[in-house]
Order: C-alpha cells, then structure tokens, then sequence
C-alpha cells in the first residue's frame, strides 16, 4: 500500500479538506502514478454534494490526471517508468461485453468502473486524482506526448475526449459546419478540436462576451443565442452540432438549425427527459444523439491529434487549498476555462 | 382540361361522395394518367377530417397512385403512352433549395407540393389520387416495374417508401438485427424490404395476432411489447428500429434495445414532442431520428427493388363505393394490410 495526500470531501455540503489515503499495491498489470496536476471537472462538484446521488465519504474525486509513472508492475508492457501519463474518466471496464470486446470499454455493458465512487473489483470505493498518487491497471492508463504543455494536458482527459469522441465519430472535417453550443470547459475544446480537423465551426453562446476568445479558438463564427434572430438567420446551416450545455434547451430550436442528415450530439445531460418534436426530427432527416467520453482507443488518438495540432485546453493553474473557491467560481462560470490542481500544493 | 371522375370528402364529418373534378391540360412536361388503383393511407383520413388542420372542401385525397400513360407533353422524354407508372406523396418541390439541387425533393426546404391540399403553382389545390386520373410533372413519375401484382403497387408509394428510405439510408442489411415496431400498412411493409435487404429482423407488436404473417413475411423474431420482459430480454440488441406506430410510445423503453451506435427511426410522428432522456441516448451513443417519406430517385430505387425481389404489400382490393367503410375499418386496425380502390369503379 502507498499512502497518497489528497483532498476529500466529507459531506455533501462542507468544503473539500486535506487528507491522506491509501492506494493499493502495485499489481502485475498496475502503474503506480505520481500525480503532477488534476482538473476540475463539475461533475466533481455534482458528485461531492451529493447531486447525482448519495455517496460515501469521504471521496476523494478528480478524472482528469496527469503524471508520472513512479511503479509498473511485473506484466506491464504499455508504460515504463518516467513516462508522462494521464488517467481520465474511468479505470476499468467488464472487458467481457460486446462493447467492451468492440475496444469501446466507455460503453460497457455492466458499466465501466468509474475513477471515482465506483465499487472497484476488490471492493474499494474508488478514489480519485485531487492527490498525489493513483494505481490503476495498465490498459485505463494513456500515454500523454510531453509536447503538451504538461499542466494544461489534464482537461483534455475528459473535456478533450467528450467532444474529441462525437467530433470525430460524426465526421466533423473540412466542408462540414459545425456549431458548437456553450463556451465552457467542453465548449472551448470543442472549438479547437473542430476547428483543427478542419471543420467551418461557429460558437452559439448565450452571450457575445467570450467572441474574442471563441474566435482566437478558430471559430468562424459567434452569435448569441439570447438573440432570437440568431435561430432564423442559421436555420438548416450545420452539419453538426455539438451542445455542450446540461441544462434544459428548446430541443426543437436548435434541431432547425440542422442541415439534413444533420445531427445534434448533447454531452451534457440534463436529469429530466427533454421533449422532441418528430417533425423536427423528419425535416432534413434529423438524428438527435449522445454520446458518453470516449474510449481508451479513442483517447489515445485525441492525446495524439491535440499534439500533431498543438491544442491544449486554456487554464486556471490553482494551489490545492484554492480548490473550495475554485467550485464557487465554477457554478458562477467564473473560468475561462478550467481550473488545474498543482498535484505538488496538495 | 379534362374531367375526372373521383370521390371527394365534403366535409370533416360527411362520407366521402362521387364527385366530378377537371384535371389541367397537359403541359409541355406533364403527364397525363389514367389512375387503375389508389391506395388507402391513414393520412388521407387524417386530412380529410382536418385533423392535421383546416382543409378546403372538397377535397379528393389519395397518395399511393398507379396507372398508364395516357398522353405526354411535347417536351416530356421520361415516359411514354402505355407505360405504368406510379405518384406518390409529392408532386413537385420548388428544383432551387439545397435538398432539391441534391436530389432529395421530399426534404424541399420551401416545403415539397403535396399530392392532395398542397397549392400548386397555378395557384390551385392539389387534388388526390381516389379519382380516374391525374396530371403529374413528369419528374414526379416513377415507372412501375411490370412484375409488381397492377393493384398492389399502388402502396409502394407511400407505405413502400417510407420504410425503404431509413432502411436504405442506415444500412439494413446482411449482419444487421432490425426491429420493426408496429405491424400495419407500413410495419408489414419494413418486414418485407428489411428481411429482403438480408437484415435479420424482429417484429415489435402490441401481440402476436399477426405473428404468422410477420415470420411468413420475412421476421426471423416475432415480441408482444404488451409483455414486459420483452424489453428486458431484448436489451442493447438492435442496430435499428424503424417505429411504425405514431401515437406516443415510451421512447426511454425502445431506446433501450438499441445496441452500440444504434438508431431508432420513428416514420410516424405524433403530434405532440415525445420526452427523451438524454442518459438513454448516451448508453450505446444511440440515436433518435426520423424520416419523411424519400426522394423520387429512393422511390424509383424502391420500385425497382420490390421488383427484384419480389415484394408487393398485402392488399384488400375495394370498390370506390366501399371507402368510407374502409375508413372505419382503417381506423380499428382493420385491415390486413392496405385497402386499394379499383379506380374503374369510381
């Protein structure tokens, strides 16, 4: 066993604290990870309050991580130590699924084994990167090129994958218009991302106030989503449409937007079902999809494009004790655009 | 002009009566056709008792048409005296918009010309198929392969195409596992062009009453949705699931038997948006989609298909005098499969 500092909650509504926790022994297909730097995710934020449920605690949480390989066990082929590596939203999967067996191990069918308040297969609750180790099996374990800026890799393990997965599945590339809604942590990377395999993107934000930064980003185009002309004036325009937005939207407004064969593909999700009108759905043959992270496959390949492109997420590099303000900051969506924990300050 | 003979609705609640109605002089590229039979579509009872909105009266209905050439405009190069041939949905679209350019009239952005209640371009009402004949431009034509049964070619037109176009466009075929919800004029439909495409395929009905007509056409698999454990058993199975039935179902419960990337294609609409959750699509990165009718090159694609395959839909052939029977019989799912008017008896 390795004891790791971390920070952990400790009920839904008091703020984060240090800690220490155990990490379990390195096994033959284990990296053990020093910790450099982890993201901020607001699913953090939904997890520790309890909002997607109740959990135990204290939880450490975190899924989006970078580091370097400080242990391999015996069997471990993919990784050495020193290497820079990144763990994202999950550590393991069933691998016995027909998803699974597909290399699509997000989409397992007993559900893969989350980085953080899943039971691990030994038992454990599992505990997440806000700390300055973790031991995960090698295969949930991405190689992270060192031509990203190591503090800005961490977001891309899920901001990166979440959009970089629906972007490339749907074919998002030179003569397709993709619109992108929301201009957060997801959004920013869904502009980048887009805008490098050579899509025409444009940003559908409810204001104009990050346009400057949209269009540094490599979007096109910006408009404000609070203006009603907009839905008029883009009415059949994209191809694609990435809605990076969780809460609730008029589904039949951004639908019209849709070209046909168009698709809408939401990352975010709402709790409650969304009404959708199938005639908006039967003009220009429209899909309305979803989609879920990515693969491991899949984040190897986003790693390695965000490098051949020289995209990195835009960040907040914050000390481990600024981690409660950073949450508040986060729900004012007062970030342009993630927060990273200096794994050093925890 | 000519004058046709035809039955007409008068009103939302009166029978339909025989009815004299002037068809207009054969234009340079028009067709003239003397209608053999015309397919029953639910929509014209829809229609005609304005429950899709207020009509003008009368009003003849009737989209699934076939006849023989009877004259040809001067300039007309796709058809000529004696062939068969067949009207659909559509009879013109605007030939500008970017759908039409890209041969897909029945997703004309301005809206394609109805068979019946559309205005034409000489302003008038666009007048159905339960009538003697009919003038079509002759890109609105489709040529009706000879081997297809004369009388029951006619629902090729709407019920043939409707369900041939998403089965063409999401690729049923050989490897596929295709559910078919629904079994009437449509559903019986998709039974025979999935199963033909070399899909294997489940029908999805509220019983099994028309299990032996399911598996005679084509079904390797025949579930009642009335029974529970259907949906358990058949969870994350299907590649696609075209739903034929157009009152409201629990989408939640069918999305949920979509396997990896699967689609369910509702080609029957609602008139109300159907509540979707967000999480149902992202398990399996599943899509939600709809389709409206097809192209006249789907169409034409289609016939030629049925013909190759041998595929005709299942037909209660009537009297004109029978309609408003029909009508009700339509109306209590009545019918195995389609009504078709012999039009010699108008």
């Amino acid at each position: 066993m390795t004891t790791a500092r971390a920070y952990a909650a400790t009920s839904p509504t008091d703020d984060l604290v240090p800690t220490t926790i155990e990490r379990r022994d390195v096994g033959a297909h284990d990296v053990l990870i020093d910790i450099a730097y982890a993201g901020v995710c607001h699913s953090d934020i939904h997890t520790v309050r309890g909002e997607w449920g109740p959990i135990k605690y204290p939880q450490v949480v975190g899924h989006e991580i970078v580091g370097t390989v400080a242990e391999v066990g015996s069997d471990v082929t993919r990784h050495k130590v020193g290497d820079r590596v990144g763990v994202g939203c999950m550590v393991n999967s069933c691998r016995e699924c027909e998803n699974c067996k597909a290399g699509m191990e997000n989409y397992c069918l007993k559900g893969n084994t989350g980085t953080y308040t899943a039971v691990d297969r030994d038992g454990t609750i599992t505990q997440g990167g806000y700390s300055t180790s973790i031991v995960v099996v090698e295969d949930f374990v991405l190689s992270v090129p060192e031509s990203i800026p190591y503090e800005a890799a961490a977001p891309l393990l899920c901001a990166g994958i979440t959009t970089y997965s629906p972007l490339a599945h749907w074919n998002a590339g030179p003569g397709k218009k993709v619109a992108v809604v929301g201009m957060g942590g997801l959004g920013h990377m869904a502009v980048k991302i887009a805008a490098a395999m050579g899509a025409e993107v444009t940003v559908l934000s409810q204001s104009l106030n990050k346009q400057d930064d949209g269009l540094r980003f490599g979007a096109e185009h910006y408009y404000a989503t609070s203006d009603a002309g907009t839905f008029e004036k883009l009415a059949n325009t994209f191809d694609l449409i990435i809605n990076t937005v969780s809460a609730p939207v008029d589904m039949q407004q951004y639908l019209s937007l849709l070209r046909l064969d168009g698709t809408i593909v939401n990352v975010g999700a709402p709790p409650e079902p969304l009404p959708v009108s199938v005639f908006a759905l039967m003009g220009n043959r429209r899909s309305f999809a979803s989609s879920g992270i990515g693969s491991i496959g899949e984040t190897q390949e986003m790693l390695d494009f965000c490098a051949e492109h020289n995209i990195a997420p835009e960040i907040e590099l914050i000390d481990a004790a600024e981690i409660n303000t950073a949450y508040e900051r986060v729900l004012k969506s007062d970030v342009r655009y993630r927060f990273v924990i200096d794994a050093a300050t925890i």
